[in-house]
């Protein structure tokens, strides 16, 4: 949600019953800018965060209750997890009115809107697009810094993963970025953006300028965009075709992982350099956005067929491939600096 | 708006001030079905539908004002002209609050909706989806009848027409059609379909999806699917690509005029050989779907360069092209029962 600057947060994570696959409150706690003061989850309470989950990158304690989590003087209840089927459950109704109640502001990636049930406390609906987004306008063309998107091969293939740590390998760097989310995880990990694939279809162009136009008001050296879906995916290609000539992108890193599952309904992975040159070309019909690298997911690779298949990729596609987690996001980052700021397509 | 089957409507269509340039006016008069029992516009009241416009192939009274037009014995009240800035004037709404009154159905395609303007009235927000278009299935895939659906090198470049031109082609052949419409125009013409631009992006493939499946109950020989926006326009494509896929199509017919205008903000139209060539690669990510004809718009030109322009097109393309205004649709329609129905993409 626009605008950028936010207050700063102190959460308690909200995960009853499923802290271990909790992907919001996983992506908050391993990215996240704000302060994480606990996590409430009654089966692991009395444990810490990295005594469950040793990569997350940083600890906090885990409690049972609300009662025991105000002692830890939050400042924003984080529902943290999804509940099948996407309307929330009574049992969980009960713990989140009683951090309202304490005074906590609610904050939610649910696609269920909870501000209409706590009308009376302090909600951020993630999901909910700004109620203002006008249509692409062009104004996106003139943005000054660099913006890099994100593209992937398939859906939830590490995008916003990959797009963090080119974040982290920047600022180890000294280089400036605006990270511009445009999923509820990436919202609450960054305390802004907008959740493209909830904004009605005529405005995603334009969501995705908005976007980029505001990560641009810090004067950063880079933008850094969160892509969503696939160009290939038939449930979401049109997010990501939107969200791709909407942000006015300068660059692509495309992102691809070991596995040849189908997309969903029997339609499969395009191959890596199919993808590549595809998004380049339906790219450019709008500005030009060469894919300078691929960052690859290896999960559930050994460590020496991970390097293997890395090496694989970047034969394949004559491009830079490197793994950002097992590896480092550093190289990917370089390919982005030396990329050139593009303009739009012209006759 | 789904369901397809909707009671038969007797139109009175206002159009005060601006009949001459009435897109959704002119469009339920050349191609709808329903009735339409008087056109409101005070300035040429009096005289009739085709001494004002001669190419709308069917007339109706022009009168000026709604007492005149009740004498009609209208059942609806089509708001056929869209306002500067998207409100509705105050000086429109006293001649549909006068209608309503008389008990008569008001029909909207505005961006703002009138059924909480007028709540005590029926009213038919032609642009507001069912609430209740899931995410895309898949299941499209095994719909029965062909599927043809119209692309086109920019918007605003005949997409509704050439649809349906090959309908009506298709209608003097007796072949019988289902008409899925995709845009407010469209949808008035037909008397349902869902506006996808007005739909969350989420769902743009599922509500194209739903539509197809719609379509098919009626076991038409062909299905004919709206096309919106284009591949290479920046604020659209999103809604361009949530269509391609979603609605499985089989075939395509790419729509071309001979302007050469920007998109917008300074993009340019591609090549009409690189569009289809594109279309198709992009199509063929989830489902082959062959441009088999090009549908040509030559409004503006003579005679003779209008022949020459659609011969320089076929050239260019090694496709059929033809114009459906000036000749006739067809050969498309020939093109399109000849193309084979496709599966989904397989590895």
């Amino acid at each position: 949600m626009i605008p950028a600057h936010v207050p700063e947060r102190r959460y308690a994570i909200f995960a009853e019953g499923r802290f271990e696959g909790a992907k919001t409150a996983h992506g908050l706690l391993r990215y996240g800018k704000d302060e994480v003061v606990c996590v409430m989850d009654s089966a692991p309470a009395g444990r810490s965060v990295l005594e469950v989950a040793p990569d997350l990158r940083r600890d906090a304690p885990i409690v049972g209750t609300v009662e025991e989590a105000l002692a830890y003087s939050p400042t924003s209840l984080l529902v943290g997890i999804a509940p099948a089927g996407g309307r929330l459950p009574d049992e969980w109704r009960d713990s989140i009115a009683e951090a309202a109640e304490a005074g906590l502001e609610i904050v939610s990636g649910l696609h269920q809107r909870l501000a209409p049930e706590f009308p009376k406390v302090k909600v951020w609906d993630v999901r909910e697009p700004p109620d203002d987004v006008p249509l692409f306008s062009g104004e996106g063309f003139g943005v000054g810094p660099k913006v890099a998107l994100t593209v992937g091969t398939s859906s939830a293939i590490g995008k916003m993963t990959a797009t963090l740590e080119i974040e982290r390998a920047a600022r180890e760097r000294g280089v400036s970025t605006s990270f511009a989310a445009t999923g509820q995880t990436g919202i609450v990990i960054s305390g802004w953006g907008i959740c493209v694939d909830a904004v009605v279809s005529d405005f995603i162009a334009g969501a995705a300028e908005q976007l980029v136009l505001e990560a641009a008001k810090t004067s950063p050296d880079l933008i850094l965009v969160e892509g969503q879906g696939s160009l290939g995916h038939p449930a979401y290609s049109g997010v990501t075709l939107g969200l791709l000539h909407g942000s006015c992108a300068d660059c692509l890193i495309l992102c691809a992982d070991a596995s040849d599952d189908e997309i969903m309904a029997g339609v499969p992975r395009p191959a890596v350099s199919q993808a590549a040159r595809l998004y380049e070309e339906v790219a450019s019909l709008v500005k030009p956005a060469p894919v300078v690298a691929v960052s690859v997911n290896t999960r559930g690779l050994e460590d020496g067929e991970a390097e293997e298949f890395v090496a694989k990729l970047a034969h394949e596609t004559g491009l830079l491939a490197a793994d950002p987690i097992r590896g480092s996001a550093a190289t990917i980052l370089d390919a982005i600096l030396e990329a050139p700021k593009t303009g739009a397509t012209k006759r």
